[in-house]
C-alpha cells in the first residue's frame, strides 16, 4: 500500500542511535539480554532483521514467533525456536527469519530498559529498513471487549501527546509521535483480514494501572465511581480509545532512532462497565491472539510484496 | 532487638486497604496473579505469612525460597516449591512455612501492580504482624562492588524523599517512608554475620536505567561524562548510596497499608567508576545472594525469639 518510493527509503534507513558515546566503546554489554558485541556477532545474528514485535509477556511473544514462522512458511518439524536470551530471566527474545519477537514486562521502565538494548543491538547489527511493533493488551474505553486499537497518538494521563522523563534530576519532555502511514496500512489490512473489530484511536499510557487508570479495586483508591467515570468519559472525549502502561515511551525512543513504529493492542474489558478482568480464561486467550493475527498477517504482505 | 512490646503490637497489625470499595466486592479477581477469592482460599493458602520478600527476577526469588526452606529446616528431600502464580507469567510466587517470595519485575509501574494485588492477597487472608523486605541489585556510589545497602530514605531522581504520581489526571505526592527501627535491626544483623560490607543510606529510586541513572552507554545520551559525575556526585552528598528502580513506590504503598517494610539491595558497580555491568557471571551471581542470605539470617533470628 506504500508506494514503492517509500518502501525503498526506509530500506535504506539504518537504525541509528542519539547518543554519540557507543561509537567509542570497545565492548557493549546489554546487560539485561545477556548478550555482549565481544561474545556474540551482532550482524550474523541480527543482520537480516526487517521486523521486530515486542510485548509485555514472554511466553505469548514465544507463541508469536511460532505463529509467524507458521504463516510465513518457515517452520520446520520439530525445529523449535530458542530463547536467544536464554542466560537472564529479565527478557525473552526469539527469531525466525526476518522477525525478531522480544518480550519487554510491564511498564515504561521496563519497556524503556528492553528497548535501549534491543536499539543498540539493532546498531550493532547493521540493520536497515527495520519495523516494529507493540503487540500488546489493554483497557478499552467505549469498546466492545476484543476489539483491537491501532495507536493514532500515544498521550499521557492528561491526554497530552508527550512523554516526560527526568534526566539528570531534570524534566525532559519528549513527543510521541507514531508512524501515521504504517497505522493506516495496518488499518486496511485489518479490514482485508476481517475478522474482529479494529479502531484507529488514541492510547493513554499510564504508569500505573490501578489508580494511574481511576480503577475502584486496586490496594489503594481515594475517589468515586463518579470521579472514575468523569475521567474516563474526559479521556474519550480526548480521542483516547484504550489504556495501556507502555506506548508513550516506545514511541518517543522508536521515532528518535529511526524506526518505523506501530502500536496494535487488543482490549480485554471495557473500563466505562468495569475494572475487573474477569472473563473466562479462553475468551481472553484469543483476545490476545488478534494483534498477532493482524500483525503476523501484516508481516506476510510486506514480505510478498518485496 | 526490638522490645517484646514492640513486637506484640506489630503482631497485632493486620494489614489495610486504603479503599473502601474492596469490602463490598463478592469477587476479587487478581489478575496478574492469576488468583481470584472465588477460586482460592486466601485465609488457608496465606493466613500464616509473617514474611514477605520480594525482588525483581522470578528465578532469583525461587532461589531464595529455597535457600529460606534450608536455612529454617523447612525444607524435605525430593519437595519442591511450586510457583502459586503458574497459571500466568507476569509474576512468580512461592511459600515455605511462614515466608512468601515473590517476584516483581522491573521498575515502579511493574512492582506496584504486583504490590496492589499482593496487599489485597494479605488482606482477604487477614494477615497480621507482616514485615517485607525487597531484596535487589542496584547501582552503587562510591562503594565497593558487592556491597549492601540497607534503604534509609528512597528518594526520588531530584533527591527529594517523594513518591509522585498522577491520580485521575492530578498529580499525587507521597512520602517514601520506611520503617526505621527494621533498618537498623537488620544493619545489627548484618554485623552479627559478619560476611560483607554493609552501610545503611539514602537509596535513589528512577524511572528509567539509563538516562534516568546519567548512564552514557544507552542508545539516548545528551550529555557528557562531566555533567554525569556532577550528577552522581550531588546524589552521593545528599545520602544516595545506590540507585534502583522500586524502592519509591514500596516504600509508599507498605507504609500506607500497614507493613513493617525494608529495602536491602547489592550493588553491582560503583558508577563513579563506570556504567557497563561487565563482572564475570560467577561474581555477580555471588553478589546476588547477599541480601538473600542478610535476609534469611534475620528471618530465622526473628522466629527464633518468637
Amino acid at each position: 500500500m506504500a508506494s514503492s518510493g517509500e518502501l525503498e527509503n526506509h530500506n535504506d534507513c539504518f537504525v541509528k542511535l542519539c547518543n554519540p558515546h557507543v561509537a567509542t566503546m570497545k565492548e557493549d554489554v546489554l546487560y539485561h539480554f545477556n548478550l555482549s558485541t565481544t561474545t556474540h556477532d551482532f550482524p550474523a545474528m541480527f543482520g537480516d532483521v526487517k521486523f521486530v514485535c515486542v510485548g509485555g509477556s514472554p511466553s505469548r511473544m514465544k507463541a508469536f514467533i511460532r505463529y509467524v514462522a507458521s504463516e510465513l512458511g518457515l517452520d520446520r518439524p520439530g525445529v523449535d525456536y530458542p530463547n536467544i536470551c536464554a542466560g537472564t530471566d529479565r527478557y525473552a527474545m526469539f527469531k525466525v527469519g526476518p522477525v525478531l519477537s522480544v518480550s519487554h514486562g510491564m511498564g515504561i521502565p521496563s519497556i524503556a530498559i528492553m528497548l535501549h538494548e534491543l536499539i543498540k543491538l539493532l546498531y550493532h547489527a547493521r540493520c536497515s529498513g527495520v519495523t516494529i511493533i507493540r503487540i500488546g493488551t489493554s483497557g478499552g474505553i467505549g469498546l466492545e471487549p476484543g476489539s483491537v486499537v491501532i495507536t493514532r497518538q500515544a498521550v499521557d494521563a492528561c491526554f497530552k501527546p508527550e512523554f516526560e522523563q527526568v534526566v539528570l534530576g531534570k524534566r525532559v519532555v519528549r513527543s510521541t509521535d507514531l508512524d501515521e502511514q504504517l497505522a493506516q496500512e495496518l488499518m486496511q489490512w485489518s479490514t482485508d483480514l476481517s475478522e474482529f473489530t479494529t479502531v484507529v484511536g488514541n492510547t493513554m499510557c499510564t504508569l500505573d494501572f490501578y489508580e494511574g487508570q481511576g480503577r475502584l479495586d486496586g490496594a489503594l483508591c481515594s475517589y468515586t465511581e463518579k470521579d472514575k467515570q468523569e475521567y474516563l468519559r474526559a479521556a474519550y472525549a480526548a480521542g483516547v480509545r484504550n489504556i495501556e502502561m507502555e506506548s508513550s515511551v516506545f514511541a518517543a525512543m522508536c521515532s528518535a532512532c529511526g524506526l518505523r513504529a506501530a502500536v496494535v493492542c487488543v482490549t480485554l474489558l471495557n473500563r466505562l462497565k468495569g475494572d475487573q478482568i474477569s472473563s473466562p480464561h479462553e475468551v481472553l486467550a484469543e483476545y490476545q491472539q488478534r494483534p498477532q493475527r493482524l500483525v503476523g498477517y501484516f508481516i506476510k504482505k510486506c514480505l510478498s510484496m518485496a
